[in-house]
């Protein structure tokens, strides 16, 4: 199973080269099922077309436009592969049996029935099947299922298809230990384990999308993130054991390895602060039955020590930009109710994470990282804490030395600049 | 039942103004299907793309590729509708039900089940669905219907659906006497026979497809073709009977209306002629079975009267000049063993014809036609006739001349010119 993402193909070029990429791995005698994203921009540019006419797209309709993307990509490519002279032949989400559920815009995968997938692999063709979409169970409309939906389809199929492994094709070399667009000495992980590839997702890593890993770690289907601009090894996403076990033995080499594994971060953070509400049961509660009433996903909170003189505290906490003028709005409207005094909106913040499996057996972890970023001059605004994972947020303008100071602090950097190139359509 | 193409939908801005129109109806008390062609280009766009990763797409994966322009436009087409407060739901050809055979490219349609089409109509909701493309009974795939496939879509449905009317929307108000671009007193035809419009069609007029009308003709379906652009009425196509009961009416005031309908001209046409042929039973034969075998559709035929002293004789024939290479091909590999001294390839040549239902009870209408030719300097290269038609060959410098000396001669003109656009993506 391999994952072609959509700045793999964003040109004729780019689907030619993927095309002969596709034909060797046959030709090493594996039989393959490749997922392809849209071509480079067509999914924004199909976007940019549904606003011309219409303010709010339907989203049964918006499905239905948008998976014309992955329509072309993957007919052109099976075009491409048969100019190669081997059989391939191209399928929909609905063709392929991706069943979903009718939440059009991010529908769930309820089902894979892969039997013309299996058909086109047992007589030897190559199957190109379309990311990002399949057909509602019960009103038999196409879906499509949001973010990360192609990495989904890939590991999906993979699973209902009992593959070896889900190559997963994007133009960076693998998962580094940070962004190396803002930390040069930043170095590709061999291994990392489903759990810490979640958090470095959910943290900002950009490289896999959270749906997709969390599929994977259920039915532990290993997932190999490469380029398909070079041959190179890329970054394999496996079960803890098997990162464990591999790690042990290269522990005398690099000794700090094990405890973190990278650094993340997160520009598309806002803060809304609550500002004066009244210190007493419930309050807190109706602020944020408020935000979840208006479906608005928040991250981290943060409680004010209440001062006694006013009796009065502040909340604060973090969702995606793009959620926050709804939970403005959805707080306004509760005001007079809850008694709050005014709100404040930032959305020059961000969010830096440190992700490793060995946090937890490992004391004194989240002290380097702050002393680290008190060293570098960074603030802390916020903090968050999981099993393997430290989050800090961050003025914007921080994000960058705080990303590098952690990654100094444990020791992350290798010591040539690995070559990458970044880019992706987040789909 | 109502059938937009391309030129109709070519931007966002057309897509609102057609939206607008299929509201119009639906306000007006009708329920509305619409079938839609791909925007614009989009369509050209796709094969550019299909060329450019290989040089002979294979024929399913290309119907994959081009059934995206269908899809794209009918998703925007139903935005726009909602927008407009109107409930509207998109198909594709395999959700509406039709069913074709397997020939990828040139699918026929054996079967049409619109039940979902019913469903969404039975709702009061408006049915967009996607024109030119269905699915093969037998190996469950997407097929193009080609060239007219969206008309023929719309007439299908319109007939399975029992419609009223299928009315084929394009930037032309009708069909008219002659091209307007070449004759400028050339008046649109109120009402015109299933079996007219076939001969004007099948002798270059561009407005309807042969198989739409075909279609339309075996089930009896009045097709209105008209301009999306303007309100006015366009022109009827229906039965014979139905024609003559109206125009008998009009005969007073427009004697010569029955006899021609108008003049079509193409210039799509090539002259292949095969000189030196032996002059003796077989040999014409088997020069048309060779092109015959290599899926080359001729149209007229003209053999020369042998000349006695050599027994040698020419052959002539037209054909479309797209397959002209090919036909040119195949005839040369059977040069040897039929005997023929050479072939030679002229595209520099065009039909055109004068197409009429009372032709066949007006005598002399061949003579005024060649007279008319003859008085204007128009040399005849070849002839063909019908119940209801004359063609000729001409040189291609002298059409304009052909088809204003023929238009002239039936008195079809008008003595205002109707203002026309043309355009159109052929599909």
């Amino acid at each position: 199973m391999q994952k072609y993402g959509g700045s793999s193909v964003a040109d004729a070029a780019g689907v030619k080269r993927v095309a002969q990429r596709i034909v060797n791995t046959k030709k090493a005698g594996h039989q393959v099922v490749v997922v392809v994203s849209a071509m480079g921009d067509t999914t924004d540019e199909l976007i940019d077309l549904a606003n011309e006419v219409s303010p709010l797209p339907p989203a049964r309709e918006l499905d239905m436009l948008l998976t014309a993307g992955e329509r072309i990509s993957m007919a052109v490519l099976a075009m491409a592969i048969q100019n190669l002279g081997h059989e391939a032949r191209s399928f929909t989400g609905s063709q392929a049996g991706v069943i979903t559920d009718a939440e059009h815009g991010k529908a769930k995968i309820i089902d894979v029935t892969p039997g013309r997938i299996e058909a086109a692999i047992g007589e030897d063709a190559i199957a190109i099947v379309a990311g990002f979409q399949g057909v509602s169970q019960t009103t038999k409309d196409i879906t499509t299922l949001g973010r990360g939906g192609s990495d989904t389809t890939a590991v999906a199929l993979a699973v209902a298809l009992k593959a070896d492994v889900c190559e997963i094709y994007s133009d960076v070399d693998g998962i580094f230990t940070a962004d190396p667009r803002i930390e040069p000495r930043a170095r590709k992980v061999p291994r990392i384990s489903y759990e810490e590839t979640l958090e470095m997702a959910a943290q900002g890593a950009k490289i896999l999308h959270l749906r997709c890993v969390e599929y994977a770690r259920r039915y532990d289907m290993p997932i190999h993130v490469r380029s398909s601009f070079s041959e190179k090894e890329g970054t394999w996403v496996v079960k803890a054991a098997d990162v464990a076990g591999v790690v042990s033995e290269e522990k005398e080499a690099h000794m700090e390895a094990a405890i973190i594994t990278g650094v993340a971060h997160d520009r598309s953070q806002a803060k809304i602060t609550v500002v004066g509400v009244p210190d007493k049961p419930g309050e807190a509660a109706a602020i944020f039955r408020a935000v979840a009433d208006a479906q608005i996903n928040i991250d981290m909170i943060v409680q004010n020590i209440s001062e006694a003189k006013t009796g009065l505290t502040d909340i604060s906490f973090t969702l995606p930009q793009g959620e926050g003028q709804t939970a403005m709005t959805a707080l306004d409207r509760v005001r007079e109710r809850i008694g709050f005094e005014s709100l404040q909106y930032d959305d020059s913040v961000g969010k830096v994470s440190i992700v490793g499996a060995g946090m937890s057996s490992a004391p004194g972890i989240s002290a380097r990282f702050f002393e680290a970023l008190s060293e570098a001059g960074v603030n802390i605004e916020m903090i968050s804490t999981s099993e393997i994972r430290v989050s800090v947020v961050v003025a914007e303008a921080q994000i960058e030395a705080a990303v590098n100071a952690a990654h100094a602090a444990f020791e992350l950097g290798s010591d040539e600049i690995e070559a990458v190139v970044y880019g992706g359509t987040g789909r």
